[in-house]
């Protein structure tokens, strides 16, 4: 992970690690919060993007890479892509955040529409990736992705001594599964948690069966957590991670809510969730030193206006 | 300044400074955003309010510090006489933002409203000197409250070398004039321009008249910039600031927008007018290096959701 740390530096940036008097003393811990929402493109994805891209060959380079993504791998592929002279072409779901949609356009990046289903991204894909002759990079299940996305972790361990515990949003399980890496190689003491909407439980359903268990018709707002996990990601939860923890909608919004007031940061509904759960548990956390990873700060205004408005 | 830098530091945050490439990239410019947002209490006004304080008699402080303020600088005063162990009294118009008052009273402020009128406020606030013995401070018409504002700018032009330019916003003038004062003694090739709302544009209408024009009946989502200027802050605005910008409602929201969807910060419309001023005018910036203050982040998240739903 250090190499993947090295190898990505001139790509992505170094974020800060912020924290708030006000949510500590309603938490009851310390709280340091790894804030990925400022990382380019607006979400840690950038570090597992430019990774696995940086990992090609010279010559699958030249012939450009291509993923589907809902949302911030797009992004962050496409402009890792841009930064790195290496062609992108992003299988997007017809109904992905128009904001999400832009800014692959904007990176340069070559959007593929299709349904919102996962047989339908996979197959476009698969159309793509013929026709192409690009490398296909999976937006988690991957393991240079796993390391790149590890890094937010790494650097936040770097940054804070003595961290008892980290808390990591899961949805496919990339940054869940590297921040368990990070933690297990660098701070054994530090425990990993996860957090995830009880509307997209696939990771507690999958850590209580001890096998992946599929994320069927997810309902959640936190739209970067209703993936499945892989079967690169399930045994990092399943053999590093201490346990998961499920929240309610309305705990996601109050935690966004005490992010933009308090701390002044925008932060996507899945970055939010860890915060929710901390908060939702605080009684296990008490006292500690907590580390909350902020995943992303990518939302369309429209929806956060719905939320508060 | 130095002093005041020096007296304030152990009660306020330094700030970071903030960059983003999209911006340069609209702007043609190098663009530094000091961000007092993320200053305790949410503004720069707790510069000023900590200053004040500090310089007051030690008899005088015993009997607390009494202010009228439609919002940051309540809360800041508040804040500011709490760490210090001194009592607050805070004259607040009833139609104040509800989390402004809200914050005022979590710090440990005791809130008095009154009508929302001039005339009103500074009756009430002599009702409470005479009561308490408490000392007033104003919120921006004062020379410590300046020399403490004026921090702000002195720390950005600490951090980043060879400003062209501070674009800073004005309301009652502290900020502004404190900010001039810092470039002038600090850094006296960097020009200093001022960007209000043309709804509110007493500062504008002040420096072409080479005298005070009170502001009536301001029409702005900019709360902060409502204010008339005062006689001692005027004088700073007529000999050491450069020009004032005005900007339109539309393009204040279009900087807020900006600030949240590219930077991820939360800012209030009066800290975004001066990243509406510089887009407005960029031509006039083409080139520079620019810095600008964004000055605080107390903003309702249904003033926001109104804005963006």
């Amino acid at each position: 992970m250090l190499n993947a740390h090295r190898r990505i530096q001139p790509y992505i940036h170094r974020t800060p690690v912020f924290t708030c008097q006000t949510i500590d003393r309603m938490a009851g811990a310390a709280v340091f919060f790894k804030c990925e929402n400022f990382q380019k493109m607006g979400a840690f994805k950038m570090r597992g993007a430019a990774n696995a891209i940086l990992q090609l060959p010279e010559a699958a380079r030249k012939k450009g890479v291509a993923t589907h993504s809902s949302g911030n791998f797009a992004q962050a592929l496409a402009l890792s892509a841009k930064l790195l002279g290496v062609r992108a072409y992003i299988v997007m779901p017809s109904n992905s955040p128009e904001v999400k949609k832009a800014a692959v356009r904007d990176y340069g990046g070559e959007i593929i529409e299709c349904e919102p289903t996962l047989k339908a991204r996979e197959e476009t894909l698969q159309v793509v990736v013929e026709r192409t002759g690009a490398a296909f990079l999976h937006p988690f299940n991957d393991h240079d992705v796993i390391l790149g996305q590890g890094t937010a972790a790494l650097e936040l361990l770097q940054d804070v001594d003595n961290l008892d515990v980290i808390i990591a949003p899961v949805g496919g399980g990339g940054l869940l599964g590297g921040t368990a890496l990070a933690a297990h190689h660098f701070s054994p003491k530090t425990k990993v948690v996860a957090a995830e909407p009880f509307g997209a439980d696939d990771a507690w359903q999958s850590k209580q069966a001890g096998k992946i268990v599929p994320q069927t018709h997810p309902q959640t707002i936190a739209d970067g957590l209703r993936t499945s996990l892989g079967d690169q990601t399930f045994p990092l939860l399943r053999d590093l991670v201490e346990r998961v923890i499920r929240v309610e909608e309305r705990e996601i919004v109050e935690a966004l809510r005490l992010l933009m007031e308090r701390m002044k940061l925008v932060v996507e509904p899945s970055g939010a969730v860890p915060l929710a759960a901390l908060l939702k548990e605080k009684s296990q956390f008490e006292g500690q030193r907590v580390g909350v990873i902020l995943s992303g700060g990518n939302v369309d205004l429209k929806t956060l206006a719905a939320f508060f408005g």
